[in-house]
Order: structure tokens, then sequence, then C-alpha cells
């Protein structure tokens, strides 16, 4: 892995469920244009409340993946 | 939304079941007492552990809720 | 002011002016309910776009005031 | 403690002996309005200087307390 | 907006105006590609010197903005 | 507890379940060494992505324990 | 520019107009007694209340300038 | 420069040679597609070992390029 | 000392009497199971409070000490 | 006080008596040099251990004093 | 590597030579008492100066590795 | 050295070469006018980009020495 040069987005996930799931819709929602994702770390753990209770969560992570071919941009 | 005021206040909720939960216990407490809740953001994650296993999560999130009429100290 | 004690709490205010214009709407919406105020500090500042256009700008302070008398929870 | 919500609130005291001092002196006046405090966290200390001397210091600490029945506010 | 999955750029704009504008000239040009732009950040603020006086500032802030069908790239 | 001293080691646990687990991971791994552990702090929060979901959450801890008798090193 | 060595000093500067008008007296200031400065950073927003309204903006820079021939101190 | 407008994108470059080295195998491949790079930060030095050795850095830096005509994409 | 490897550890001290006292009661018992501690570092500042004073003070604190022969563990 | 430019400089004094001692010892240092001291803040904590005890505090502050007439250098 | 835990230790190595060369003196030692090293983190880079030169840097790192059996302490 | 007083300025030096000359440059222009350097501590590691290579390093150190006799401004 030492040639590989990875490039890093930062995006947030919605979910009603959990963290965890709001995690996973920013990653699928990725994938849809991104290739070869690798890694994500969660950079921020927000959520919104609506009548007095949770409403949904908004977690924002920054996704890593590597950068082939000549293509840098992504 | 350009003339709202929104104040912000910790909080540190519990939960031997989930951080969701811990987030979930801290905001219903709060709403006891304040109303118009927007938002929260975590800011701390921890816990206790008894007996070689978590026993229970405790995450701190600050709570922002809108300022509304004369009274701003809530 | 040896003996002066402090508290600090934590408001967001808005306007489509300025960010200054935010942070004094913030300590105005304060001054309906807290006395003593003597200094804010900028904690973040964000705002919302719209149509391609910054809409309003939104500053977190902190704004630290005298605790007097008997009353430490103004 | 599992079900257990705290509130955390930022005060500064003053002393013009030590850091310690300036630290009781926040707790003892916010004793005045709150009940059930269990910790503290220094977030800053500072100081005022005249005369080419330290003429009193000021700490910074968050004070953590147990919410307790339907009053979540204090 | 549970299902709403959003990026973030980050930008640096400059003017010799004020901090608002030199915001505003990196929303602008962030229109140019960028839909669906929602909310900014303000990560850092500098500025140049020329002359002993301030020439230009320059702030960086983060732009979210949500991205729609099968295009996450933007 | 006065007399109390604490250690605080920082491990990462792993899981493809959630953050929770991944945490509890680490927990019963270091019950198989550690004696007396008392709390934990998350840290920090990443994961590894393998064919566009995810597949497992690594949280990194800090745990604290009490060190007792002569033996500190632990 | 590749032998050039740069000094950064930190100054606050004080206004009751705007935060632009703070840092450019800050500049000012600094250009009494310091040459060739390239740039400044702010690192601290902060300002003081009185009778209510903000009374002026404190904001808090660093300069960076050249340091030329032999003199490193300035 | 008072009207440019930079977009800064984060890379991790690797080598096993040294840290200089990291950063210019990830500058290397951006200018595959990415025009007008002016400057980088480094955010972060990490590594992997192997066989009780370093087996190659990996430096993640913040690439900042100027924004050019309509596009503000890249 | 050109080749001298250090390990940093966190401890966690208490004392109902200062901060340098929990300071010290970390580094007394620290030395019980390791040898040649060089400096320390006071990474928090905590306390506990009980009936409205405060109790005892936390300090935790990194001590590096010096790596020696073989035995690297420690 | 509008129209004041504060310098900030950054001092570590030492004591083997308290972190209280170390500060007032890097005031008094500062004094010999600077006039119109008006605050510090504690920037970092740290001390030397030497025979298994605390052998001295060194204490990092920023030391903020007015800059008069022209001198902005001091 | 879902079921893995690591552990991750503090290190500061030194070297006249380089930065890298301290990092890998770093290892180097940790190797001779611990197994199965995977990554390290650069955590800070200092120096110390003697006669106007570099005279050695000294880097701190932490370094990530797996924890077996049922000897979680190493 | 219980009894010394440090103070930390902050520079910026360049190289083409790599970041430890860019760190020796800074501390051999120091040395024009300061005398008793004793360390320095990195704080921000940047560069600049031309025809997409790195053109230059710029390294940004803080240096502490010590100050003797009655002059502690340097």
């Amino acid at each position: 892995m030492t040639d590989h040069v990875y490039k890093k987005i930062e995006l947030t996930g919605s979910s009603d469920v959990s963290i965890e799931d709001a995690v996973e819709n920013a990653v699928v929602k990725a994938s849809q244009t991104i290739r070869n994702m690798r890694w994500f770390e969660v950079v921020e753990t927000r959520g919104y409340i609506d009548n007095d209770q949770v409403a949904y969560w908004q977690v924002t992570i920054k996704i890593g993946f590597t950068l082939e071919g000549e293509d840098g941009s992504q």
C-alpha cells in the first residue's frame, strides 16, 4: 500500500433510527459515485428534536477512498 | 428564522441500553422544563464499568432551544 | 473584583445583516432576563444559505455576567 | 445511577489566594441556588495583574449537578 | 429531512471589504457548480497586510449542500 | 475515594454490530488482565468500509481503573 | 521566499465599531514598531458589554512579519 | 488576489522513504486532475509498522488551489 | 540524551488538600512500579463536590519516564 | 478602553513550591522589562520529577499588557 | 479484523538526525517488549537546541498493537 | 532550574529541502538576536506548491529560551 493516495470527503448522514444507521446512509449515498471506499471517521454527532423527542440523528463523517489511475478528482 | 435567538444548555444523560437511549433520556428530562427544543450536539461519550462490563453509558449533549417572548432565561 | 463570581451562558443570535448584528441580537435578547452582563466570547460563526446567497448569520456566543446576592441561578 | 440526568453550568470564581480558593468560591456561590452538585471540571485558569503582581486568580469551571423531580431548569 | 445526505466542501473566499463579504464571495463562486447549498461554518479568519494596512480578508468556510439523485460527487 | 490513584489505558475495540458492541469488546478484552476497571471515555469512532458497506466499527476508548497495593503498573 | 523567516506576535485590538475595525486598530498600532508585516490570523473574538449593549469588540490576532538582516528580535 | 476563491481538498499520501516524500506523492497524484494548486497544510502524520520497523509513512494534507472561471467544483 | 526513548503513562491522582497534592499522590503511587520518572504534564483538573464543598481534587497527568535496557514495557 | 491595543507574550515560570508560585515568578521576571501588565492566561502546567518526587512546577502563561505611545514592540 | 482489540501506548523517541529517525528509534525500542505492532500516530514534534543549533529531535508517537490470547496488558 | 523563567517566541522557517531544514533555518535566524535557546515545539507544517511540486516547506515553531539577568524582554 506504499504507493496509494487516498482522498477524504466529508458527508453528513441522517437517520431516525440510530447513529450507526446515519453513518450507513451516508456511505450508501456516497457509493453511488465513489469507488474504492476504505474507511470513515466520525467527526460530529448531532440531531434534531421535534415534539420533545429525538426526531433524527445527523452524523458527519469523513470517508477515505483510494485514488486510482489518472483520476484524482472523483 | 432570522430573528431567532437560541440558548444552549449542557446535559448528561445515562442509560444501560445504548448511546442513543442516554441522549433520549436527557432530552425527555429537559422537556419537563424547557420548551421549543430544536437540536442537540453530542459533546462527550463516557460510561461506567462494573463487574468487567459496561454498566451504563453517559452521554453529554448540548441542547439548543428557541428563546421566546420576554423570557430569555428558562 | 476579587470576590465576584460570574456565570456564563451560551446563546446563538441571528441576523441577515452581519456577524456583529447577530451578536448584538443575542445580547439584547439576553438582557430581557439577565442583569449585569459583562463580556461575551464568540464560540462559533455559521450561517444559512438560501437561493445561492447568505440568508442570515448565526453566531454562538458565551455571555458572562456577575452573580449577585443570594441568587446564583439567574 | 443509570437513570440520572445531570446539568452542567459554567461559572468563573475569583480569589486573591489560590486557584483552589477561586474554585471553592464559585462552588459556594452556586450552592445558594443549586442543589445536588456532584463534580466540577476546570475549564480555564486566568488572572489579573496589578502593580506587577498577581492581584487575583480567575478560574472557570463547569459544575455538574443532578436534575431531580420535574424541575430540569434549576 | 431524515433521509437527506449532505456533503461539506471547504472554500476560502477573499475580500478587501469585510469578513462577511469574503464569505459571500466564496458562496457565490461555489454556486457556479454546486446546487442546493444549505449552510456554512466559518473555519478560519485570516488576512493579508500590505503597506501597514489590512489589504484583504481571507475567510475559510465549510459549505454543506444536499446530495440528490444518483450524483453524490458534485 | 480521596486517596485513590487511577491509571488510564487506551484501547481500540472492533465490532460489525454497533459502536456499543465495539466498546464492550474492548472492555471484555481488557478484563483478562486488568482488575478494578471503573469508567471509559470514547476518544475516537472510526470504521472500515468493504463492498460499499460499513464492514465493522472501530472505537477507541480510554479505560480508567484503580491502582491498588504496591502494583502501580498493571 | 524559500529563505525567509517570519516571526508571529499576538495582539488584541479593540473597537466600538466592528470586528474588522478592531483588527485594523491592532495592525496600525503594530506598524509603529514592526516593519514588513505580511499576514494576520484571528485567534479569538470577544467583547465587553455595558448597559445591555456591546460596548466594544476585542479581537486577538497573530501578525506574521518577515525577519530581516541581523535583527531577528524586533 | 483579493477576488480569488480557493478550494481545499484532503488527501493522504504514502511513502516508505520519508514524511516529505509522502506529501510529494499526494501532490503529484492530485496534479493529475487539479490545476492551480498553491499550498498544503499537514493535518496528520501516521505510519504502518511491519516486522518491528516503520513500513511506510502516511501523511494527510489539505491542498488549496484556485477556483477559476465558472468551474468551482474541480 | 539523543538515544533515549521515553514512555508516557496517564494517571489520575486525588487529594482533599490541593491540586499539587493530587499530582504528588499520583507520582508517589507510580514510583512503586516505575523507575526513572522524569516529568509530568497536567491533562485535566476536576473534582468532586460533597455537601456544597469541594470534597477532593482529581488531577490527571501524563508521566514520562526513560525506557532502559531491554525492558520497554514497564 | 475602546482604543487600547494589548500585546500577549508567552512565558514559563518555575517553582518548587506551587503552581501559583511558578506563575508569580514569571510575572515578577516579566515586570523587569514590561510595563502595564494586565492579565495572564495559563496555557500549560507541567513539572519535573526527581528522585520519585515533584522537583518543581513549570507553568506556561500568556501575559497581556497595554501597548502605549509609539512603542508597540516592548 | 472484526474481533481484534488494539492497545495504544505513547512513546517519545529521540534522534540527532531527523524526525523519521526519532520515530524509528521509538519503534525499535518498543519492539524489545511489544509484539504485533501495527501503526503509529505522531502526537508531538519537539527538539532541543544546543549552541544555537538543533541538537536532537524528540517525537512523541502513539503505537497501536494487537492484543492477543489472554494477555491484554503487555 | 527551579528559578528559571523561559520566554517562548513563534517563528516560521522555510526550506526547499525538508521539514528539518526549515526548522533549522528558523533557529539559525533566531540565534542572531536571541541567546540561551533551549528547545522548540513544532506548531504547524505547511508548504507552497509551484508547478505541481512542493516548492518549499514552511514550518512554524515555538522557541523557548532562558530569560537572564534583568532583561526579560529580549
